[in-house]
């Protein structure tokens, strides 16, 4: 399976970046196979899965070529938000909730979910892991690997940080319970009850869901669907509001998807050291991207350890082990503290799994299966949704990750739509849950981690006939 | 083993309840085995045992005796604190972090831990469970288990709620990282800034740390340190400071030892319940009773769901799985929201293989093997304190846990001590860091759950002239 998706996704790129054109015929299956010492069984295959998403058609006796048609695809939304720019205390965790319980239940179609399918994972080779490393437990690690965690999985992440060219010392790193206890750390280390937070708008709920919880205020910065936040806006807000962090995901951002081009990211950080503002990078889909390069994280560009990177593996490895990580640059002291004050560790045989799997290989053979899934559920989900939706709805089409943005033609409700779509047993995640001000009505995060079975292209057509009721 | 502990313990039991008494002869070696059906080997290592802990001595030609001198004894402490009944702000969190990470290193002879000895534990066993969990782990459980956690571990944690009477429900109780978290998030969910929360005098320090990270007020509340919090004095604090919520150690309270009588349990619980407060209870050491019968929780005594009563597998079973829970009774929402916006979830392998180690039994032979063992240990070092300490030192003698409290001479200076151990490798938990006055300057915690092996009976002796000296 590896080798047919690692070919069809290459090509895939190819195409995409225009390496190939529509029209343009590919190289033989033949030449393929010799250039490539592959199996014919295998160089079929991959143009199959590639005629399938649409890129290829081939022609009876001559090959296949670059579709002259490439799948119908819907616009993009390239409108950025509009907050009204100011600061404000929240009160959207009961929505949230109240929408994401809804989504918890594994009979409903899971748009609305937060998390990829489970069956994207090495779960069976992680296991034989973490089995190995329980029954080999020196039971003294129960001590020694208290906070900030076990030495061999924070060198391990910070070689990783060295492959992307950013020096991150193990001792700077704290392992968390997942990424979203490295984010709550984060914040704790670095506000007071009544500051303000600069995030995106929209942004991650949970986001959102930490800052009313710590009593702080909320400031929306102005954001574009596919390039993130707007720096002008957000000095701006910097300058109004003097708040003491901004939370962002600079890199697939959640809801939109949304990345922000690396001198954007260096200027943020220049931006922010000038005002001696904390940034606190939610950084948890950097492993999904599409493309060969990832998007370097606004860490790489920190000078003076202000930037609190946060991630885990729960996207990218092991969903359900709630192992994360903050590097935390010169707030490594306080989020060690406030976690030993916390939930004082975490848990030890979790922690030498993953270490156990990093060191013998293998990740980022994973990494590239997970990386193929994904662009080729996005691609399909595009497809369906182009098919299925009417014309004035609007789809991002973001280079990683697993969540589409909709813009739905004006005056539709997507809180509305969330509670019609429950009855038909799919979930959503409306506009909303994301926004200080419940703003976003049209707005609608769809989950593509899922593979695009009959039951969800079936569901896509249901929404799509409730959009256009609308 | 197991056998000749289990004899041992239950006739050091019976010596110490006054059904041997000093001088009796104990039934002779045949017929205990014919009566127990036991091996000579087996009875005699259980005789053997006791004489080491100088309960029992042996009469050559005549058999074995109640030690006639039972073991040298140091009196117990029998003050109860007299806190100022102020509330206060607190600023104890960075005197804690320094007492503590100075005792964090394995090469420490670890009088100031607040671990047992993880040799204690069945993490060979646990490891197998672990192991068996991981590999046939169904990839969806990494969705179904999200908070308020798995299923069958909440059930199996019922049932053992059950087995003592109390009625607690499954779907009250919600996973957490450890006992710890279960207790933060206890506070969060009852309290607001500014609030005032009462506790021990002295109580246990991350206790203290909680209520300073959370803005809220203490009010320390005299505690016997046999019997626990005076209930006149705790009705007083309530009366002129209208606490939120109470945070107590009922059984086998850190760093005392002290337990509650069942008796002051109940009114406990009914007197928080006319004044409408919510009882936070740690009850961490519950399993670890030396008497045959455990002392009830406050929770069982609770009648409209006040009690949040917390508890982990971190000390009895589990050192390092980082598995804890709340039974949150009327505040099971707001626990488990509070949960999914912290940490989300708590790592699922571990959950899985907890319930697993329980379904298929074992945990009782390994717990009365660890109360033992502990029992054991706390009578060796009562005897060795009392050989090396000098006059005027004072010890308790809880009935369960792994923590003596000394009460050292009048003059005394227990962080003087701290820190002159340190530079002999030995560390402690001085009185000062289990208050918001930083009292108890002459109080000491003392961990008895490692072996009393020479390095540490020679730590003691080392201990005993530094107070002498004093």
């Amino acid at each position: 399976m590896t080798r047919y998706r690692a070919l069809a996704d290459e090509l895939a790129h190819s195409i995409r970046t225009g390496v190939f054109r529509p029209g343009e015929r590919l190289p033989s299956v033949r030449q393929t196979c010799a250039a490539r010492r592959l199996s014919p069984a295998t160089v079929f295959q991959a143009y199959y899965l590639l005629e399938e998403q649409g890129l290829v058609e081939s022609r009876p006796r001559s090959g296949y070529y670059v579709a002259s048609h490439p799948p119908a695809r819907l616009p993009e939304p390239e409108t950025p938000s509009r907050p009204d720019g100011d600061s404000r205390t929240l009160d959207v965790s009961a929505l949230v909730f109240e929408v994401q319980q809804s989504a918890m239940y594994r009979d409903l179609v899971p748009f609305g979910s937060a998390f990829p399918s489970p069956l994207l994972f090495p779960l069976p080779r992680l296991g034989r892991a973490l089995a190995a490393s329980a029954v080999e437990l020196d039971p003294w690690c129960t001590v020694d690997d208290l906070t900030p965690g076990h030495a061999g999985l924070r060198r391990q992440i910070s070689q990783r940080y060295l492959v992307d060219g950013i020096a991150v010392a193990a001792d700077e790193i704290v392992i968390t319970n997942g990424a979203l206890e490295a984010l709550n750390l984060s914040i704790a280390a670095v506000t007071r009850p009544g500051d303000a937070v600069l995030v995106e708008s929209p942004c991650f709920y949970a986001a959102l869901q930490t800052l009313e919880r710590n009593g702080l205020r909320a400031v929306e910065v102005p954001t574009h669907p596919r390039d993130g936040v707007d720096l002008d806006a957000l000095e701006t807000a910097i300058k109004r509001h003097a708040p003491r962090a901004c939370w962002l995901m600079p890199t697939f951002q959640n809801p939109l998807g949304a990345t922000m081009p690396e001198p954007a990211k260096r200027a943020l950080v220049e931006l922010l050291a000038v005002h001696d503002i904390a940034l606190i990078e939610d950084d948890v889909y950097a492993e999904l991207h599409f493309g060969r390069e990832r998007s370097l994280p606004a860490k790489a560009f920190d000078r003076d350890g202000r930037v609190l990177h946060c991630s885990s593996f729960s996207k990218c490895l092991a969903p359900g082990y709630r192992i994360g990580w903050v590097a935390a640059g010169r707030h490594r002291q306080a989020i060690a503290r406030l976690k030993l004050t916390g939930t004082l560790n975490t848990n030890v045989p979790a922690q030498l799994a993953i270490a156990r799997y990093l060191e013998r290989g293998g990740y980022e053979r994973h990494l590239r299966r997970l990386r193929a899934a994904l662009a080729t559920q996005q691609a399909q989900y595009l497809d369906a949704i182009a098919r299925h939706f009417p014309e004035g709805v609007r789809v991002t089409r973001p280079q990683g990750g697993y969540f589409l943005w909709l813009e739905l033609p004006p005056g539709s409700d997507a809180l509305r739509l969330h509670r019609q779509a429950l009855e038909h047993g799919i979930s959503l995640a409306p506009g909303p849950i994301f926004s200080a001000r419940r703003e976003f009505g049209t707005g609608l995060r769809l989950n593509v981690g899922h593979p695009l079975d009959e039951r969800a292209d079936a569901a896509l057509r249901t929404l799509g006939v409730l959009v256009a009721r609308a």
